[in-house]
């Protein structure tokens, strides 16, 4: 098949030398491993159509790869060398970008920073942002149905699609591009490729919302006693401003190991708070006066009784302040010691009990272990982080590390939760998905998996238990 | 198996009585005219999960219905009785209706202008409505991915419900109901069941999007040269404010037949427009200056040269006399003759050419007809209607009609759109989407439908070509 497809496609869609295929077989946190023959390089859905029915031909699958940034193991290959990877980084053109239908379309290969950088040259914004954006792809985006610190105001990939081109298993091209508002003409393929991890098809270019450049920002940060009385400030400010669009919960215990490993930080406010939430507001209005309204908000938030104290960023460098140490808590817990990293969801209202609880249930059945959650609060979706205290061992994570995982899982469970909040299933999480997922939900997956990709040659071993 | 329902359920769950079923048995305008034995109207989701089982065992398909206000006769059963109608109407409870969390959860029975009732109780308000408002359900909503006059801001059904519950072809019961907003645990089977008419399973009930309610509209009507300049009138509203959640084009010619054949109709404006657009703005915000924003968006329109002239409504009546106009074309076009709807959509900056060439198209093909195309345009959704002219015999529909209806499907298929924008395909559209959807999409529609639902129990013989 190899020789099949450099013959077609020419010697540039073909990569076989091992140095150039290394980076690409295994995960981004280098956690698992996989084998590959050769790395695929199609330039236009049409080559990737090629490639795909040639799968088909020589019943070989696929492992599609956009920035391989995801934390999931979802775009590794298996070990035994049976797959191989098909990048879709050469296909890197925005096709269109216009401000007044508000959509880009942009095909998979496309790094988001690209496309956050050409919406800005004509004053608009693709609203959604996460760490990896200098490398991941649309593509990846898509097919993880990616979140971020915005979904609160702009949701998640899911949100942000407004069409999916893909390949289908039988070599066929979708083009859901036209990104019709109103189509009822049956089951939505896109909203089916959204998050399906490459398993149903290839994203090759998606459609995409885009929203107008933010014209202000305000930072602004407030102590409160509880994460209950967190969710009563984001409530608060949900029923009087539609300006909120990150709102992230810090423990003071996250907050203390930040400033104890990370040079250059210091406590936001002066007085002592069990709990801590970064809110930021923004605005496209050039004549709205933003930081004036988040302040009479804070100011009447405060009167209220909501918190006790907080402090608004007066520039754009206490801003960036704020967001540091937000953005700072896995590095400082990794300076720490070992951490246990879970990316899970509850229903937004359930989440302050739940952190409370579900800490207090983990530290009880493994004394000397750390829990706690920080991050997303408005979107109901935490890290919920145990640290390994005392424990150096590096086989932490798969001896202890395994059963606790799997007890915040049930935990999640109980409180009708999700195991994978926006990391996807992958390869890491197939597990844990098997074991709790009511038995219909997984036949459905297997039932809709087998019946698109008979052959089973889309990204196998994944997601689908 | 109706002996064994009534057995399990009771008498109140299953009727028999021709009388009782007959209204039933025919689609809303009475073009559809089916047969079944019984109707089974269960009181709860595991009720509906009991029948389903049945039903699979005794390989007895269901027709699930709501309101049974769909128009394309989607909730009609097939003409041999081998069916039985599933009614969902008696599961009518409204669980739970949460101002704080924006969201309620209701049963599929529930009525639409029910739901709307309640969550103004609370301040709150569903941002969906249509004509059907009065005995349309919500599972029927759902299961339609139903539209409107709201779409433009708050988009369809898709983007309304936050979870569903079903009940799945093998009995089990999908829970989405606690509606996290990050959740990527694979496909997501409530936007797979949105939409899918009843195909791949029963939807029990639905979490849904509340939006704060509205504190103040604003109606303007505009006379403009062409759908061209009604466009540019929506882009430049839209780039200047949020609120604009309804934009209606209305050609002269609909105008004059509504002037003709309502009582009680005036023109809007002293001038002679070609077209028209009638434009809602609505705001949740007490101390928002509505009226007079609009007001000065017009104004400045039409310094701009954008619009030629408008008025905004001073009151309540004169707003409900400008929608009348519009809510009245339907009926002043069956005052006047034999009219051929068609609900279709194409890609918003496409719309204008596409209503101009299109009636070009059909009244040259066909002479002596009119071809006119109003309604949502900020949607890309427009009702084009063509009207019989001098024809008038009640065959019209079967013989030419349909060949008309050929034409107009096959001009919207070349310009990227959708013959069915937001009344689903059901039974009336299923020959026409199997001869205009690509090879690809209806082998994928058919292998979803036969994975998920392998006896076929599920509303056989609608959707899937």
């Amino acid at each position: 098949m190899i020789a099949e497809v450099e013959r077609r496609l020419g010697p540039k869609a073909v990569l076989t030398d091992p140095a150039d295929l290394a980076p690409w077989l295994s995960d981004w946190r280098g956690r698992v491993h996989g084998q590959s023959d050769a790395l695929l390089a199609p330039g236009s859905t049409a080559e990737v159509a090629e490639i795909v029915r040639l799968a088909g031909e020589y019943r070989v699958p696929l492992v599609p790869q956009g920035g391989n940034t995801g934390m999931a193991a979802g775009a590794t290959p298996p070990a035994d060398g049976s797959a191989l990877l098909l990048s879709l980084r050469r296909m890197s053109r925005i096709r269109t970008m216009d401000s007044a239908s508000r959509t880009a379309i942009a095909e998979a290969g496309v790094i988001l920073e690209t496309l956050h950088d050409r919406a800005g040259e004509i004053g608009m914004r693709f609203p959604l942002t996460l760490g990896a954006r200098g490398s991941c792809t649309i593509g990846g985006l898509v097919s993880t149905n990616a979140g971020g610190t915005q979904v609160l105001r702009f949701g998640t990939m899911r949100a942000l699609v407004a069409g999916v081109e893909a390949v289908l298993p039988d070599g066929s091209i979708h083009d859901g591009l036209s990104g019709l508002k109103k189509d009822n003409r049956g089951y939505s393929l896109d909203q089916l490729l959204i998050g399906a991890e490459g398993t149903l098809g290839i994203v090759t270019a998606a459609a995409l919302r885009l929203v107008p450049a933010v014209a202000a920002r305000t930072v602004a940060w407030a102590g409160v006693e509880s994460p209950v009385q967190a969710l009563a400030l984001l409530r608060f400010l949900e029923a009087r401003t539609g300006a909120v669009e990150g709102f992230e919960l810090v423990p003071q215990d996250s907050l203390d190991l930040v400033l104890k490993h990370v040079p250059g930080t210091r406590p936001p406010l002066d007085g002592a708070h069990a709990w801590h939430a970064l809110v930021e507001a923004t605005t496209a209005d050039r004549q709205h006066d933003l930081a004036g309204e988040v302040e009479r908000l804070f100011a009447a938030a405060v009167d209220q009784g909501i918190i006790g104290d907080a402090v608004i960023a007066a520039n754009e460098a206490q801003a960036e302040a704020l967001w540091k140490i937000r953005d700072t808590i896995s590095e400082a817990e990794r300076a720490e010691g070992l951490t246990l990293a879970h990316d899970i969801s509850v229903p937004v209202d359930a989440m302050p009990g739940f952190i409370l609880h579900a800490a207090a249930e983990v530290e009880a059945a493994y004394p000397g272990t750390v829990a706690s959650g920080f991050g997303h609060l408005g979107d109901g979706n935490i890290h919920f982080h145990v640290r390994a205290g005392a424990r150096t061992a590096g086989d932490w994570y798969d001896a202890e590390g395994k059963a606790i995982t799997r007890l915040v899982d049930d935990l999640v469970t109980a409180a009708g939760g999700s195991i994978s909040a926006e990391h996807g299933i992958g390869q890491l999480k197939r597990e844990e998905l098997a074991r709790l997922a009511p038995p219909g939900r997984i036949a459905a997956l297997r039932a809709i998996k087998r019946g698109l990709d008979p052959l089973g040659i889309m990204n196998p071993g994944k997601l689908v238990p």
